[in-house]
């Protein structure tokens, strides 16, 4: 079958290393609280690289063929018959966990902890890299008109970072430890510069990165070479800042940087984890622990995503510095290839146009 | 010379396996806001025992001859010209840890966060198993009637529980897995059921141990074997809970209890880390901060020795069980020797009456 | 018709003061989250008692006949098909009020602000005082064997006061005042006392009802007159209690009450709006501002039934007392009568049961 | 005695309107934990201008000569022993009031709530519009270079406002609602702007203070008019925000904003109060109670000089504005006329240099 033929072209993951551009069934009419939407644009998530190339995250299996995506621009086609927030043509931004909305959990308000959510492109549940999709209307948000496709696919992984600094506490005045560099790290850069921080300060391994992260708003740098040594990075952050982090947003994953971040932030400070590294980590906890720094963990978000519309819309952010390569829904595994390189830093997909586009 | 012609008769470590009972300045009047107090009894904590075998815990190190002692009930000798809150006669306890009151960890109220803090018995700072001392008004507590003497020198070791339990959020309806039922275990076992925690489940290497634990409130236990399997504690523990934990006390410093309290606890739930281990423990970090469990580190205490008198007072807490020992102040060698063996649970020394009495 | 060849039975309010025991429709079977209750037994609320002699609270007003009852102890009889915490024979109390769980407030954990809720016995929502109707599972909450019907019928306005002493922070060593001792204030004392105030003072104008709060755990109370002036009564409250009140639960409504609350509460402390009385209430608010008493107003509860059930299962509180009187289902109108006199603290209305009982 | 020869000239306050520039004792030296300053501009607050006019506010009743000012900024001339943060020549700016350290609020972290505190131009205290004072180190700010003497002295007033805005949670995505549109309410908006607040709407009866408003951040401008009937006035609010307002900042202390606050703000959403007016005041609490709209008072600031100075520094706030009068010292009673008839905004008096200034 040609893929122009489809009514509802998806880009489905079958196992591991074998996605394929194919049909799939088209969704029924919208029922109460739910929208149908059209895929606009789509940004490409570490994970969806990772279930690609392993088929799992986690207790997280691929068992059966899904669709991959959850970073989405959509357009509401449809609306259920209760929905009045809504109307055809509206441009939206999804955001992709949907909980249980019955169990303590939910009703607490941490919604994003419910062990009963459904999220899409986690297995077995399908995402957006497919023409149609059905969304519940209340975890679907309009975008101004002057945020673009592009901006709209980013507001998920802003929301991450949104999320993470807000249960960071980062507000005005506060002195912020970054490590890690990459988009994570730079989402949240630009997060805790529009949250009012003093100063940033981004460490990573890869001096590219580091420059990046000045243009989007690190006040300074630290370069992590294989000889750099625990304690004269403490020391060296410290000096930079004029005292020891307020805060320490750790989202790289790595394990000296979880070290560094227990290390580095000022006694009473908050240490949050957003990336996640290997499954033991040796940390120097009993320090952490007589310094009373709370390490906080941060699961994707909760209520947080028209914060970020708020930020991007409000000018507080600006996303399209981001975006370093574009592709044609066709071009979907040249994407993930492109993503999988470590190349660039937003890859996106434009679902809705299936023309090729060069990169930035 | 005599002890017993000694003014201010004090047992000093003069170096590590060095303590000699000898006089010692008597101190100067009390100035504003101090009172100058004589002491009663003293309890003894693991702390001072460590500077005796080992003479230092990790940057304090003896390098003078200090008076150890810091749990301490005293009788009110003489006051500061501007104290009107005691008056000679009166029974107190003393909060140990007096900071500078100047930088903004004090002033914002963290003050046992203070860098520039002082404290008994560590180094270079004397503490109270001393016939005389002076210290700041502010930081002394009066004792009712119906309070004892040695359950006055114990409310600094309930006071270490009082503020990990409200650190920890302890209340009404909580489910609690203690770590750990050495005497911080015990101490926090009985906190948190005055404060309402509906059930309490301890673990411990040691049976004994976990009777004690139930004597003063536990309502289930766990022997931790060699051959305990961290999943199936895992599994246990929310077995017989009914769910996961909503709050992990860890008393033990043992890294298996550690790593147990970030596992067992239930999403979004609090580990508070009281006992302190080695520097650097495995820990499964990744599956705690995905599960959005908050580690926190609590040192000493702020602002709670009103409430742990409170807690007393109106017999919500009943200390008395937990006494093991009692020793005259010339039995302190003994009294230590005692305790650096593992025996018993809160033993005091009687600094007032220097004849010896028999153990309970 | 007969009310003895009725299958639902219901208490009808069909106009002020026209409320008829009636026939009305059986429900439907369950469906997905839903469970059918056979009620037990139902105290008696003043919101009743006022939708029957005025016909509205605020904007609730009755337009179209509705079963009044929300305080509420019943039996499973059937459950939907996705539920599998309840089975048929268990004994519940409901959580009358049920959000509409989708708009921001609600995904907040903030589910008693919904401006969308239904709740019992609210026009036009109907209550419990029938002999069958349908609730939401997650609303529903299982009785352990020990609490009888009658104290479970007690579960929904004892977690009125759970929620405002959660809210209000009623911890160990707190100094609380509660403002009046009507069934909201008795129910609030009780539950300070189990989370572990320290003192609890209450004031009213009836002298039987002080007498009735110190059997259930006030430790001091005050009279309140007619010739009792402001600045006197804040006085005796500082000098009764050994100083301001941390905390006060307001729970007459009296605009004096109200008065007294922000006058006699600590500096930086707590004022709960409990009871709620008229529209515009002249109020010492500058002098409240400049010392930081922050007032907060509290409606009905979330996430606390759990609680609740966990302290009377306890034993930490003991419902029993707080019944005045009993009647039967056939005696409604007599139940009411009783209520709308003043005449007792808490009036059950055994539903199963249609044969009277004497009162207490 | 000519002001020329004066040691330490100073505006001293004898009694209501009777204000002298006269000779002032030197200083002494400053002793451990203080600095010796020298006065180099101060702005004139409300206070200043009413205990000139009316000799009391409140309690603190002039009853001997003190001398007014505490928006100051000064240069150090000398530091006590133990100073090392400060060295001669440092620009500073001063927190005015010094709690006691000692009470258990000032242990909490509370210290603008101790009862036993001492302010600038507070009776029996001091202020600053002296060429000398002596001042505690710890509440002392420096000033970095390119913040301007007159920006230094107006950052005290601008602390009101970032202690206000921090106490009601203003971060980004908040809808705020400053009722006032004079100095503390530009201010609040300022800081509500620089804190990331979505939208704010500002209501006042002065037109012209209403375009000052927008000029500095206001978003929405309401005029409120004899007729401005409280309902209709709602609702324009929550039309032109598109729903209520999460915060409300009360900077007029008039009861009609009061009220409006209470009516407007959104359900679960804080009223702060920062203007203070009479001392009854007729509000619709049970409606404010049962949306549990929470009502706040805020009283000077605590721990929040340091924030204000980095959203000066940063460039997030521009004072410059602000200024809408310059005055030489010896031009000091021309000031507070000015000041009295309610002309200008920020009003600064050069004490450092005597020359007459021309206004802006």
């Amino acid at each position: 079958m040609s893929t122009k033929s489809a009514q509802n072209l998806s880009a489905v993951l079958h196992k591991v290393d074998d996605m394929r551009l194919e049909d799939w069934p088209m969704p029924r009419q919208p029922a109460n609280n739910e929208v149908l939407l059209r895929t606009k644009c789509v940004g490409i998530c570490g994970s969806d690289v990772h279930y690609w190339k392993h088929g799992s995250i986690g207790n997280f299996i691929l068992d059966k063929p899904i669709i991959l995506g959850h970073e989405t621009c959509a357009e509401v086609v449809a609306v259920g018959p209760d929905v009045h927030d809504f109307k055809v043509g509206d441009r939206v931004c999804t955001e992709p966990a949907v909980p249980c909305r019955l169990c303590s959990t939910c009703k607490e308000g941490n919604y994003n902890l419910c062990t009963n959510i459904s999220c899409h492109a986690t297995p077995p549940h399908s995402g957006t890299l497919t023409k149609y999709f059905i969304h519940p209307a209340d975890y679907t948000f309009k975008l101004p008109d002057h945020i673009s496709d592009e901006e709209g696919a980013m507001i998920e992984p802003l929301t991450v970072a949104m999320y993470a600094c807000k249960r960071a506490q980062v507000t005005v005045g506060k002195l912020v430890l970054v490590t890690g560099a990459g988009p994570i790290g730079l989402f949240n850069i630009m997060v805790a510069k529009a949250l009012g921080a003093d100063k940033i300060l981004v460490t990573d391994i890869n001096e590219k990165r580091l420059k990046l992260a000045q243009s989007v708003g690190a006040d300074h740098t630290v370069l992590i070479t294989k000889d750099s040594e625990e304690t004269k990075l403490v020391k060296e952050i410290k000096e930079t800042l004029g005292q020891m982090p307020d805060i320490t947003i750790e989202c790289s994953g790595a394990p000296s940087s979880s070290r560094l971040s227990l290390l580095a932030t000022k006694h009473g400070g908050i240490v949050i984890l957003v990336g996640h590294g290997p499954s033991n980590v040796s940390l120097p906890i009993a320090d952490a622990a007589i310094r009373e720094v709370n390490i906080l963990g941060s699961f994707r978000y909760k209520n947080c995503f028209p914060l970020s519309i708020s930020l991007v819309s409000s000018g507080k952010v600006d996303l399209k510095p981001l975006i370093s390569h574009r592709f044609s829904f066709e071009q979907t595994l040249d994407a993930f290839n492109t993503a999988y390189k470590g190349e660039g830093v937003k890859i996106i997909i434009n679902v809705e146009n299936n023309k090729p586009k060069s990169g930035v």
